[in-house]
């Protein structure tokens, strides 16, 4: 393991620098460090990934607040308080607090989870300043949920294994086989992911769609067969075109009413925007399976009796478990996933904010990487 | 096989009563009896169930041509023609067209799945009157399609094997294993059908939610072991006082946002009415499987946040396959699948429109069968 400060504990400030999220604005501001309980983690941050959530988070809190809520039945963060958003980092440890094992030693790179173990849990990045988020110099970890970083990954590469595990998750929920034909709407950050998941897995051809050019250049970089601008042509079509079988043991099931030959088809939906669900309802093959990546947060409407004439399953999928997010360490490190293409900038600390609004150019940036040592 | 009436060909006349829709009314009329084709039947209806889809027909013919237009591409029929209604049903053999391998002599009773195997299929019961469904004293059938009715098996327990394999595929389609607990959201003719195949299946305990106290005495004699009125309490509590586990081998994963210990859960949602999906969304349990049996005609609007926080899977389901209605035809002739408390009246042929007045009380029926032979 790479021990790469030596930091001790007594030359700890007892503030740091963390990008601060206000009532909707984004500013550099000195906060505490974070303080480790039971079984935590002092961590110095080494790289952190800026995450779609983020931007939804920062420009619709009151509606992530509400849906959260009605999901779950409790408050994620109060919306009047500051919050450190950022949950998809590399880290190394500093200190431990009580209770902990404290295997690895101070300096090892460590990667986590969103998730601190708390009763109830809380959100790594959707909580108060106590536990900040990854936008930050320091922030706590649950020991439990701490993972080391294989030695030669880089920490911008560790840095993107949530948003990748996201993407295998979404796969494992699509519960693909051999016969399957996945077609991925929206070449963001998660479509991108799911892409490159969809590549190790061996499962293809992959069709991909999303109307920027750079995008697409990015799908097929990552692994996509085929690239849609749907300006131009309907990606449904496309897949249609390379899923066409006459094998009999190819052939996926089909309804009276939707008839057609061809291999089962897995649409991941990496959109999430109110519309998309009745767009894809219309375009998907009978029976098909619909991994809904996307997260879409305000109310969307469609009419379900094309869903039940179709027979399609919507399969939401959203988090990951530790298994998960271990697996897609391991395959960063073997290089079984490759996923470099994906980071299309990096960025000091304060240098977030101003990522926060290129994000929102889809012709711009991938995934941004803040790298704190930048400064 | 039983060989009831012995009717020859010569003896028929050329038109025969049926009910007819013009643009929203039902009307008992002389119409044609219809002329088989290539590799089709003329069959004698003896039994015909009234579906719930009849009524949305009748009752919102522009919604439903235009929702499986836009999930199939081509119109059902033609709004301003007249149709005969009716996809549930026991019939006998009359004669065969051209092409037959004329197996069941005349007199055998048959029944069938509810699609004429043209080019494009036809949906029995939602097509021109030339291909009547069985709301009329003759229809016509696929011989392919055709499948003997078991000798001691009475005509309205035949006339509704549709529903109960639009059942059978439900729970299919749900793929539950022993340690799923189903609930069951509605208690109209698809949830008691679905309830039935639960009960057959062995899977349970079965929690069923009505509004209806007659409903709900029907749900406990074709088999729910807890039935809830949803005014009363909440069938998602209900659901999470019999799921409850610590079972390590039976609980169901659940995501870090909804914790839980739960045995997993299927919903089957049988109301399809706008709203109700959003009201499942939030009583959900995490990772629940919601089968949508439900067909629901208008626009519906939910939260999809809530879907994606608790990872929901809609599996909508509609149809069915011949083999699934072959396996519902054994099951009912064996015993195994029990259904007579479902069937609540039989009205004549010129009882059918008032029957469909009736079926809109749901303390009254659940299922109505007309049996053309009691004129």
């Amino acid at each position: 393991m790479t021990k790469t400060t030596g930091l001790v504990e007594p030359a700890l400030p007892s503030t740091m620098q963390a990008v601060v999220l206000r009532h909707g604005q984004l500013r550099v501001e000195s906060v505490p460090i974070p303080q480790p309980t039971h079984g935590e983690v002092l961590v110095k941050v080494r790289a952190t990934g800026i995450c779609g959530s983020d931007l939804h988070c920062r420009s619709h809190t009151a509606e992530l607040l509400a849906a959260t809520k009605m999901a779950t039945g409790t408050e994620l963060f109060d919306i009047d308080s500051p919050i450190v958003m950022g949950h998809e980092f590399c880290s190394e440890v500093v200190s431990y607090g009580p209770g902990c094992r404290s295997t690895l030693p101070p300096g090892t790179r460590v990667a986590s989870p969103g998730v601190l173990l708390r009763d109830p849990i809380r959100l790594i990045g959707f909580a108060g300043l106590d536990t900040p988020g990854s936008y930050a110099e320091y922030m706590i970890l649950s020991e439990d949920l701490m993972f080391p970083v294989p030695d030669d990954m880089p920490d911008e590469i560790a840095a993107v294994a949530e948003p990748m595990t996201v993407a295998l998750h979404a796969v494992n929920r699509g519960d693909l086989g051999p016969d399957d034909v996945p077609l991925v709407i929206g070449c963001g950050p998660v479509g991108l992911a799911v892409i490159a998941v969809l590549k190790m897995r061996g499962l293809g051809p992959i069709v991909a769609a999303d109307f920027s050019p750079t995008r697409r250049k990015l799908a097929e970089a990552l692994g996509a067969d085929v690239t849609i601008d749907p300006r131009r042509a309907s990606p449904y079509d496309a897949w249609r075109e390379v899923a066409r079988t006459d094998d009999p043991g190819q052939l996926a099931p089909q309804t009276a009413m939707v008839p057609g030959k061809f291999r089962s088809q897995a649409i991941f939906e990496c959109v999430g925007v109110p519309g998309i669900i009745e767009q894809v309802l219309a375009g998907a093959a009978g029976c098909a399976k619909v991994v809904v990546a996307g997260v879409c947060m305000q109310p969307d409407t469609f009419q379900p009796t094309v869903a039940s004439v179709k027979e399609i399953t919507l399969i939401y999928t959203m988090a990951f478990s530790p298994q998960e997010y271990a697996e897609v360490l391991e395959h960063l490190g073997s290089g079984a996933l490759e996923v470099g293409a994906l980071i299309t900038s990096t960025v000091a600390l304060d240098g977030v904010p101003g990522a926060f609004d290129r994000l929102s150019d889809p012709e711009g940036d991938a995934k941004i990487v803040m790298l704190p040592q930048a400064r």
